[in-house]
């Protein structure tokens, strides 16, 4: 299948993501989101839905080769079609207050280098993102996106095929290595929500990032939330949306993002791999975008619609994250996000906002890495005092 | 993948799925249904319905692993469940008049063999079964079944996982060995029609078969119509319905079939393999049913509904086919109907049917063979008097 059995951890892993991801309550409907080279482990996380009670599991399949066909050969029409059923998918799921597992991990590395960078950028089925980010945003739904090995991943990862060491290395992320990986993550999660607690507490007026080819602030609206850890539901359900997790993270202020910053870790973005982004911002938009590697996929995101260019997330994540501790690049955000700090471009959170105060919105949000130990990160007072949060990757902020 | 490239027979094969089987026009949306087995097969198909001008491809690919996770740990509601955007989906493209191919070769063979039959013969999607069944008896969509080898499947037929060979087979019944199999099957395709038209024209009271353990009489309708060959979709799309094919078929009269009838070949029928069916007729219904293997699974779909005990197809196959002449049980449907003769009870053909007439109503449409050489064939006249229409597996009528 592309992808191997992974020691026998996968039924462990399945069920770690059904009881502690989505947090699947008995009668509740899951759906599950994989690539077809996933297909082991979304059976296995069928098996542990069904086991937790679910009152239905369905997975869907997606192919990125039947979408280089299309971004090869499709019609101009057919590129960002979302199709109808896709959406009602996610939206009868909304409706009845159901669970959804994204499986992550690139089926085939480099499947759409040699393709048309904007046709690549546009074959983003905006409408389906759009609906999906209402779920989300409204929190309808209990989600996860979990990380599931293939062969062509590790590859990407490793120069060589080697599933099984990318198994240990997922393992490792997620605390499947802790005798009791639930406990683990609920004092995890603890952990995280206690650090974000203390941050919308302080209420910053600002967010500073100074280090090698950054130096760039970022506004913050007073009355703003940051999250970490668990989130939950409209209706009260704790879920793990992402995991790994290791940031704690907030909407910025649209308007006030000013100066420069460079990525310090590659971005898998859309099949290809963006290198050296450069972005600087004026105002709070993007008005110059460089990159030493997949500039073009970047510049048709930015173009995809007014929100785009603006900044949707800012996230800090210090040295102790399993992630970074592993000391390997994943070329895959939902790892990459978690071991250093990083914003993002696009879509906003409405739930991190005060009252009366509108998300960022776009079809985008696009995740890239700006942290590490040459990057100082302060919290900047209403006053101008700058306290320190990150230095040399360690947390500060007491 | 599960699923050899079948030595390079691949897109050959996909081409003249797309070409001969949809028949798919210049901007006519493609909907591919498979398993995850069938992978390689679907992407080529892809690739093929873009070069050839669909608008659009859409591959849902299904998973048996997943069903049997449904079966055996999931709730009795999900067992029959249908999700509503399936259903959405085909109607949009029964709206869109597009093309819809079906991949079909079991993944893993005896897969649902431990598990509990009634649940089993239960696990059908009956709410999609009749809103797909309505797209076809209203020929909204042109569409094509064609078999995917699977090294499940080639266990299956060879006891051994000899894909290669699959392949080669599978090759021979749809005419890939042929210099030009594009106008082998329009050769083919007319030499059916005409024999569905001679059968039409002859307007038998009733069809009589006659062989070990099967002494059964059906009656026809006046005015009704045999088919054969290509099917046309109501905007006159000519397509494959079945690769392969080697039928001519109508739907009988539902109040007179009576007798006996025995199997001749085994039936893979909802994962598990059904031999030595045996069913007793009284007044068009079935009032007797035995089997020496998977009895209880046809018996659940005989209590489905109303029309399932209720013939609704019969079929004349000869010994020409290309499917009998490779000698093999491919314990497929579709392969193995197209070996010789053979009724299903279930859902009959509206098109088959004299005006006025209704077609027998049903979620299940079951085949099984009932023809081989020891069978005799005959069709009945108003008067009484006796045609041969087959013997020793030769076709008489001329």
């Amino acid at each position: 299948m592309g992808s191997s059995n992974g020691n026998g951890l996968v039924d462990k892993y399945a069920e770690l993501i059904v009881r502690v991801g989505v947090n699947l309550q008995e009668g509740q409907a899951l759906l599950v989101n994989a690539f077809v080279e996933h297909a082991p482990l979304a059976r296995a996380v069928a098996r542990a839905g069904y086991a937790a009670g679910a009152s239905y599991v369905d997975v869907r399949y997606a192919d990125d080769f039947v979408k280089r066909a299309m971004i090869e050969h499709g019609p101009d029409e057919a590129i960002d079609y979302s199709p109808p059923w896709l959406i009602e998918r996610i939206a009868d799921n909304g409706e009845r207050s159901g669970a959804n597992v994204i499986l992550s991990g690139e089926p085939e590395p480099g499947l759409f280098g040699d393709l048309d960078g904007t046709r690549v950028g546009n074959a983003r089925m905006s409408a389906f993102q759009t609906a999906w980010l209402n779920e989300v945003t409204k929190r309808r739904v209990s989600w996860s996106i979990a990380g599931c090995p293939t062969e062509g991943w590790a590859r990407r990862v490793f120069g060589e095929p080697d599933v099984e060491r990318l198994w240990k290395a997922v393992a490792e992320t997620v605390r499947l290595d802790e005798a009791d990986p639930v406990a683990a993550w609920q004092a995890h999660s603890k952990r995280l929500r206690e650090r974000a607690r203390l941050l919308s507490e302080r209420g910053f007026d600002a967010l500073r990032f100074r280090g090698p080819g950054t130096e760039l602030t970022i506004g913050l609206f007073q009355g703003g939330t940051w999250i970490g850890g668990g989130h939950d539901t409209a209706w009260g359900q704790e879920h793990m949306a992402n995991m790994p997790t290791e940031e704690v993270f907030t909407s910025p202020d649209p308007g006030r993002t000013e100066g420069t910053v460079r990525s310090t870790m590659p971005l898998a973005l859309l099949g290809t791999v963006v290198r050296g982004l450069e972005l600087r911002f004026e105002g709070g938009r993007v008005v110059e975008a460089r990159a030493d590697e997949g500039e073009d996929v970047v510049r048709t995101q930015l173009d995809a619609d007014e929100g785009a260019r603006v900044l949707g997330e800012v996230a800090l994540v210090d040295g102790e994250s399993r992630v970074g501790r592993t000391g390997i690049t994943f070329f895959n955000t939902l790892y990459d996000e978690n071991a250093t700090c990083h914003i993002a471009y696009g879509q906003g959170f409405p739930m991190c906002l005060p009252d009366g105060v509108e998300a960022n919105r776009s079809s985008v949000h696009t995740d890239f890495m700006i942290g590490g130990p040459e990057v100082e990160v302060d919290g900047i007072e209403a006053g101008g005092t700058a306290v320190p949060i990150l230095r040399g990757n360690e947390w500060q902020l007491g």
